[in-house]
């Protein structure tokens, strides 16, 4: 079982196009032979075909309105039941709540403008912004799935592409690159979801975890950040699993963390499991920088 | 005292120069005749002038590190003490926590291969990402602020322009404008505010406010989503004022609220404001849409 790969795949690009399925998922831009969702409810949803599977399915260009997946009769392909938000639906509401990447592949069934007139295209990948169910056209419950392409210019790679260590391209976390004018930045998720399952998605200051339609949830916070000027490392020592709450008084200042863990702005110590090491230096980087006492 | 204005300013485009400061000021793109931020500590900045004041200051284009206001002796304009975030520092740091947008201006003096010529020059809208403090060159305290150019493509307002009524320009949160290929979303934080003014930035389901190094902090939330394919209106009666975990379990579906307001997947009643009328419609929308009981 080959790893599951979020965003581009070495050797491909943006509009390449394949005569058929099984040529589409020898490439890795999208395994499954049949299936239009690429992706697991534990690791999320790496790819999407849109090949007319759905009249439901809304397509705008840079954005998808796609739907998902179950309910159909396996002969006739229409539906018979509820969606649920299970399995590849499932999947697709972590890459959501994960900020994933998503291939998206356009067929030549699939009923829109923006289709190939053969076979099945690579256009680039998208994140998912928002998922929701509804009645569909048929009177049955479908779940929706809104994605928007990634287009966006990012000065702080361009500017520190000298920076950027020739990278294992078997897996995600590194699939940063510099592409003509544009390059894009895939956020660091492998990292992301270590550090929040090391914690079972349960806040580092207050132990809370919030609980969504799609399972738990929290977030990856760097300590020193990312970026121009602080050029924080994305590394599991500059990494805390924070619910929202206290990830936004962090990167604001309002509390910070000693060198033994004691909170400063909040009571009581960070939980810290024993696996992870973090980094002295970025804590005081946060203290020196950050962290302000309110009057 | 005119109403202080966020966002573009009707008649004048990026590119647009300025002989000198007066010029600059009577076009209400920077009205402060000798100060580099304008804002309040209650409103937020609006604009800032590079122009070559601080030896700390750093631009990359797109990406602009902005050296705070305060600490330099009048006449030598050296820095002889601390900077604090207050008065115009604590401006940025609001606009920052807001999402507000920023005018850019550069000035012939400010020391940048991106300068004018001459003159002051409207260089764009830029977010606030970040902001810190250091110590600066000369060894005292500065407060940093890290400005990012909002470069966006937005298919939503382009598929909808029919619907862009013409705006009432006094105010910011009617800048969204189509400019050619490109057009800007600027986040409606005239209403953003005003909802979270009403419950003073506490959480309408647990009444908690955040505090961080700049103050309260809390979101606007809307109840039927903004943007293609809900459409929900950008308007007080479909918003609320929430903490940044309650935020992100009403979008993912983790609580919803019935008619009478109490909560559904937590305990108690929303708090309401008898000023805050919220429309059962979208209530209804986010029930029927969103909410999904976890089992």
């Amino acid at each position: 079982m080959k790893e599951r790969i979020f965003g581009d795949i070495k050797g491909f690009y943006e509009g390449d196009t394949f005569k058929n399925r099984i040529d589409l998922s020898l490439s890795g831009i999208h395994r499954p032979i049949q299936a239009g969702i690429s992706g697991s409810q534990i690791e999320g949803a790496d790819s999407i075909v849109l090949s007319g599977g759905y009249e439901d399915d809304e397509d705008y260009g840079d954005i998808v309105i796609y739907t998902g997946h179950g309910g159909r009769d396996l002969k006739s392909g229409k539906q018979v039941a509820d969606q649920q938000l299970k399995k590849q639906n499932l999947a697709l509401a972590i890459s959501c709540q994960q900020g994933l990447p998503v291939r998206v592949i356009r067929g030549e069934n699939h009923k829109s403008s923006f289709s190939p007139d053969q076979g099945y295209r690579f256009d680039g990948l998208y994140r998912i912004e928002d998922y929701w169910k509804e009645i569909g056209i048929n009177g049955l419950i479908i779940w929706r799935f809104k994605l928007r392409k990634i287009i966006f210019e990012d000065i702080d790679n361009q500017l520190f592409q000298e920076n950027i260590v020739e990278e294992n391209q078997s897996n995600y976390k590194n699939t940063q690159r510099i592409q003509s004018q544009v390059s894009r930045i895939i956020r660091d998720t492998a990292l992301s979801r270590q550090v929040k399952e090391m914690y079972q998605y349960s806040c580092q200051v207050c132990r809370l975890s919030i609980i969504t339609n799609s399972g738990l949830y929290a977030e990856a916070a760097h300590i020193k950040p990312l970026g121009i000027p602080h050029n924080g490392p994305d590394t599991l020592s500059n990494l805390l699993c924070l619910c929202p709450n206290h990830h936004v008084k962090f990167d604001f200042g309002g509390f910070t963390i000693e060198d033994d863990f004691t909170l400063v702005g909040e009571p009581g110590v960070l939980t810290i499991n024993v696996n992870h090491k973090i980094e002295r230096e970025f804590l005081e980087y946060h203290r020196v920088h950050f962290y302000e006492e309110n009057d």
